[in-house]
């Protein structure tokens, strides 16, 4: 048996108990059931040490915001989550490292549902790209092309949160609370699919509120107008400027027609998070925050350096 | 829009015409659906430059490639070819290589008549990450673990030939024919959908024929013997140790029992491609090759240096 197969079979072969898995981790590709009705919904992020992390953060930390990452992408179409499938690059092959990793991503699976069913492993710069796969009612998927002028523009949790704890990472500061938002962000998936049929559009929060919202606007063809003084009640630490700009929240960011409010506080109790009210939408283009620079706010970008 | 999204828009957002794409690439996730009957076959591979191919080649091979490995997956199960992802990490922002990357991958994917319908791009040591999507109908799926002692052993096309390339291709040798066998190699995705409720188990030659070939043994519990001499038939310039240890062919190793031969005979049109006896399943376990040591002869291991 091969040294790669030898560490799959050992760290990432865990049955999760779904019934929908025909053929899981093994063969040359799995084979898996999408509920009747239902629709597929995919998608990868893949994460580099060095440019989405510190090399030297805790490899479970690594493992488990693989897949956060991931679900935050499935949490903003509604969807459900189901399966991934890991293509780890790594130079490391002690136990240990692989233990910790491993016991990292499956925390979050389990807790979020998901079966591991297929991957690869490479020797290489330390790289981990997860694919998931989920499933919603045929039709059901919130876009980020929905929004209209008139809805209002909503958050779930608290902002900046990531950006603190990276910068107390980076800079040995031990805002160990911090540092835990970055490091194991909780993707949004209940509050995802509670919101399905509610929500006319929605986005994560990747790149920074400010960035992210003004994807929204551009796919929706709307302008945003963000309060800052909203923003500052969910602001980590009371920093507007980070909590506008900072990236790897993984909050869901979402605008909601003004007649369905009283259903969205009906069903606030589901979310297994708070949510608030920071601004709106309206006509015109890109995103606006009375007092603030939006230019400068703008994310992160890998390719724009 | 960041400088990810307009390489994105510009490079890689290419509808199919597939009819079950709900939602393509600009949104979070992707929404497709799987037909009515039908399993999801989902498989992943990465290719990473001085790894898997040496970084100075093409950079349209470099696409073309980091589909072909991942559909010869879907080829090896029977699977219809449908939907991708990719996550790219390259250093490189210039047109130019943007241009023919896209158009080597898309050139494979309007022939497998799949979309690629989301994906990321980092700034990174060059490599590709492609998750392809498939499906088959319910239960059809043809495992590595279904072969059964007196089935025969065949394999598709010809072997040793991407080893030659590659070897053509790093000592300058300047063998074209042998080259574009390992920078274009053709997946089996139609021979894999014609042995379909035919082959009792495949794989596909990634590793090379021993090192696949017990892949599958193991997996079937059972032992298998190659032919040297009908393996000289089919060796690319004569040469059976290439054929039996070279990896990267990416063609299809599959059994068949003994009464079905005559209907693989007689399906053999719809293949598009050769197909040889080059052995057979017996009791026991491992690869045989008479005449040949055949732990020499296992093939690559990343992690096993």
């Amino acid at each position: 048996m091969s040294v790669e197969r030898e560490l799959i079979e050992r760290y990432f072969l865990r049955r999760s108990g779904r019934n929908d898995v025909t053929l899981g981790i093994g063969d040359d590709a799995a084979v898996t059931r999408v509920r009747e009705g239902f629709e597929l919904v995919s998608a990868v992020d893949t994460i580099l040490a060095g440019v989405h992390f510190p090399p030297t953060i805790e490899p479970a930390a690594i493992g488990y915001r693989a897949l956060a990452v991931n679900l935050s992408d499935l949490a903003a179409m509604g969807a459900e989550p189901a399966w991934a499938l890991m293509s780890l690059s790594c130079e490391r092959t002690d136990a240990a490292w692989f233990e910790a990793f491993a016991a990292g991503f499956f925390a979050l699976a389990s807790k979020a549902g998901v079966e591991l069913i297929g991957g690869d492993l490479v020797r290489g710069p330390l790289a981990v790209s997860v694919t998931v796969l989920g499933q919603l009612p045929r039709g059901s998927a919130i876009l980020r092309g929905g929004a209209c002028a008139g809805d209002l523009l909503h958050v779930t949790g608290a902002l900046g949160c990531a950006a603190a704890g990276l910068t107390s990472l980076l800079d040995g500061l031990g805002d160990s609370a911090a540092e835990q938002a970055f490091l194991r962000p909780q993707p949004r998936n209940v509050a995802g699919i509670a919101l399905r049929g509610l929500a006319s559009a929605a986005i994560d929060l990747s790149d920074g509120l400010v960035g992210d919202a003004a994807h929204l606007a551009r796919n929706s063809k709307v302008g945003i107008e963000i309060d800052p003084q909203a923003v500052t009640r969910i602001a980590a630490g009371g920093d507007v400027v980070r909590a506008l700009r900072g990236g790897d929240d993984y909050e869901l960011l979402f605008t909601i027609a003004p007649d369905r409010l009283a259903e969205l506080r009906a069903r606030a109790g589901n979310f297994e998070c708070e949510i608030t009210a920071i601004g709106k939408v309206v006509q015109g283009q890109g995103v606006t925050v009375p007092g603030y620079d939006t230019e400068a706010l703008r994310g992160y970008d890998h390719f724009d350096a």
